[in-house]
């Protein structure tokens, strides 16, 4: 283990975090919250004061990252990210409670959405700004960020980038790596600039235009509002239900999109897949929840709002949908285990992985019925390699792993099954709200502290698709010698 | 697709049960149950009358069985064996709808033990007989016993056994198909066997003895009385929890012990890893229940027979766990999913592929740290096939898929989620009873036809290992021209 590297690129980040955190600051003078804006300046300088200090310190001389430093280097930035990043909520006293406030940053870096907060609207101005920046940083990845803004003349960066990237198969846009991170954060700032601008010009306050479009980009979830999206206009829910959809495709699409490679996007079966499961998801729930809200219009509003709230992973509610009957919500179940496309900023499995799975399940009822035939997988116009299949199924598995393991964990809460089990997915697939006693109309706030750690370390592993942190966890990746 | 070997062995299997159904005619006759003797001689008769048909219509010339025929009879075998073992039911009048009595059946012959019947102490004796009958011939498959009773020169008929039994790596335990189906017939008849004795012994009736045992032995959990198994006494609850372990176990154990190659035995990581999760279980639980119960010895017996009875996925019941804290029921609601070893009569995803997924995700770990090492998969001190490998993964993802699939087929019904999630995996695993609506104090009546129907599919699926089914049902194993 390049010890020097992975200490010194988590100071980078940690740096990179403290500029990061004179943005809420800004924001609190602007709106005269003092007691934030001292919270903020004092979080900012106790994250520059450790990040310089590990840049200084850990001066690499081997300037090559091999995979484990990648895995390592990602899971300690994402977990000292979300500890220094929870400071200004509790020096500000909106969240003193440390597991609270660590619980609620998680959420925001992982994009997941799940509050403890239960009067949103009594909290700061400047510590509601950061939550949703939050969301828009671990979106597309803090990593990426940095990989984007610092030159670098590291090698083999593409390891940390593949292991903050979400998706069994990253390539690299372009030959270098940080023009990749470059256009990614490009693409990501356009877009979130104009769902920002749609949102004010349909009246929405700038600073709820400007909250609710991080929300959405990072497909996080946290609201201003106590009823979440519910008293917007139809034209806002509107929006933001097309612009969480935008945000759970592959960025890949919209760099296609922009070289004019409009083939390479139809012929994107991934895409394909995910627009088929948004119609026929919003089609079904539609349907069901018809008698309760009466009207075709407002019907397909809401179904459509929760169906991309939940599959891109994001986590907004505009009605209480713990409420809606047995088939929708098994719907939304499932659409939480599914979530977005790879390379997005959505969580959960991811569409591709999806495909890639039945692909394999198809394959081995074709080797089932013809012991001797060879055949490969083929997904996007290209051969898969068997190394990335076995890694897509083996994630299934210990994804599977992980999720009992949190149930378990968590079911020492005195919660009816419903709640212990959507909230574990609900945080590991990084949606958010789940159904019963978490529900939209709820929050996490009865959970013990265990419970709450144990639901953050959940949101990092779902986050950072588990291998990271296992690998950055694990005995055997630190006693290693140095290769 | 050789169609005249797979309907002949169709049709040998239904000739076997129109022997087997003459057994509740017995019972109909010694008991008195006028109405139950004619209803199984004609249901005998039926069965007879279309097995001859089949046996004599498709006489096959080419007599080998290849991987596609063996799946085919496996599958058409348990659907006929499952209408045709109905009609009792129908035609005495206990259970006269077709969905009941064919969901009954299902679920007997399957092991799953779920029932649609209200008042099981209103029901005949020769109907309670059948039902737990079915069970006994499930548990270790009706091919199995067919070769083991009916010589046979058919080549390749290691195809069909492999289809029928449980688990991802089926051995002989000698050259011979059908001695190693002699074998493990035998082993099975002797344990049943002994628990009857052990259990009419202690004092319980000589049917009732006979008909738990046939429910422990196939792990399916029938009981003939309206409470389970709670108003036995704790004797015969021990007995049984003993034996429902016992019958859990991989049957190759039994002939390993009969041979004497203890070493063997004691180096069978799946018995281990089994052994261990039995005791921890039942550990946690009967710490979790205590202050119910308020005594050690009645807290453990309870925690150990719901153990037992939920991870060899027999589903008998004692009490009404449904009733437990959170933590038991999740660890129930786990145990429901991992099931017994494998080459046992339990179902559920078993113990060896559980074993085999985590050292899939070990060696995942080690490949991503390591991208250029190759290592090998050993279990039970052998190297394991990649096929196996990749059968075992997949295995997992087409579970999953067919879990869910289910899961939303049924949500039509007006069913919380804890019944609805707990009710499908019940039945796809073939435990029997799940939480809240179809807990232990409960049943499937309120189900609809459709539902009924589905979840028997479920159960189908679940004994067979979703493969055959799909295999049978998939148009293109029927279109293929014969090989």
């Amino acid at each position: 283990m390049n010890y020097r590297m992975v200490f010194g690129l988590t100071g980078k980040i940690i740096t990179t975090e403290a500029a990061l955190l004179l943005l809420p600051a800004i924001i609190a003078l602007y709106f005269g919250e003092t007691k934030s804006l001292f919270a903020y300046l004092i979080a900012a300088a106790i994250a520059a004061v450790i990040g310089l200090f590990l840049v200084l310190c850990f001066k690499a001389k081997n300037k090559e990252i091999y995979a484990g430093e990648g895995f390592v280097s990602v899971a300690l930035s994402w977990i000292f990210l979300s500890i220094f990043g929870c400071f200004g909520f509790m020096i500000s006293g909106d969240i003193p409670n440390f597991f609270d406030a660590f619980f609620e940053t998680v959420s925001g870096f992982t994009t997941t959405g799940a509050s403890i907060l239960t009067d949103v609207e009594s909290v700061s101005k400047s510590n509601l700004f950061w939550r949703s920046f939050t969301h828009w940083i671990g979106g597309m990845g803090i990593l990426v960020f940095v990989m984007a803004i610092i030159p670098s003349n590291a090698k083999g960066t593409m390891h940390a980038m593949r292991a903050e990237m979400p998706g069994p198969i990253i390539g690299k846009l372009v030959p270098r790596v940080s023009d990749t991170a470059k256009i990614l954060y490009l693409i990501y700032m356009v877009l979130t600039g104009v769902e920002i601008v749609l949102l004010y010009v349909g009246g929405m306050p700038l600073f709820e235009s400007v909250v609710h479009s991080f929300g959405t980009a990072g497909t996080g979830g946290f609201s201003v509002k106590n009823d979440g999206l519910a008293s917007y206009s139809p034209y806002s829910q509107w929006v933001i239900t097309v612009f969480m959809l935008i945000f759970g495709v592959n960025f890949n699409i919209y760099y296609l999109l922009l070289i004019k490679r409009i083939r390479a996007v139809l012929q994107s079966i991934e895409l394909w897949f995910y627009i088929v499961v948004v119609l026929l998801a919003t089609t079904a729930i539609t349907v069901n929840i018809f008698s309760i809200y009466g009207n075709l219009s407002e019907s397909l509003r809401q179904s459509a709002f929760q169906v991309a709230s939940i599959m891109t992973t994001t986590g907004f509610s505009t009605t209480d949908f713990n409420l809606w009957p047995g088939l929708s919500k098994t719907i939304l179940l499932v659409l939480m285990f599914l979530g977005g496309c790879a390379g997005s900023t959505a969580g959960g499995i991811k569409v591709s992985r999806a495909v890639l799975l039945l692909k394999l399940i198809a394959r081995e009822l074709r080797r089932l019925l013809h012991p001797r035939s060879v055949s490969h997988v083929r997904f996007e116009g290209k051969k898969v390699e068997e190394e990335t299949l076995q890694n897509v199924s083996v994630y299934f598995a210990i994804y599977m792993v992980c999720v009992v393991a949190v149930l378990l964990l968590i079911s020492f809460e005195p919660f009816d099954l419903e709640t212990t089990l959507s909230s574990t997915v609900a945080c590991f697939n990084n949606v958010g709200p789940g159904f019963a006693g978490v529900g939209p109309a709820s929050n996490y706030s009865a959970y013990s502290s265990f419970s709450k750690a144990v639901l953050s370390f959940a949101m990092l592993l779902g986050r950072l698709e588990i291998f990271p942190l296992i690998i950055a966890l694990s005995p055997a990746t630190w006693s290693r010698k140095r290769r």
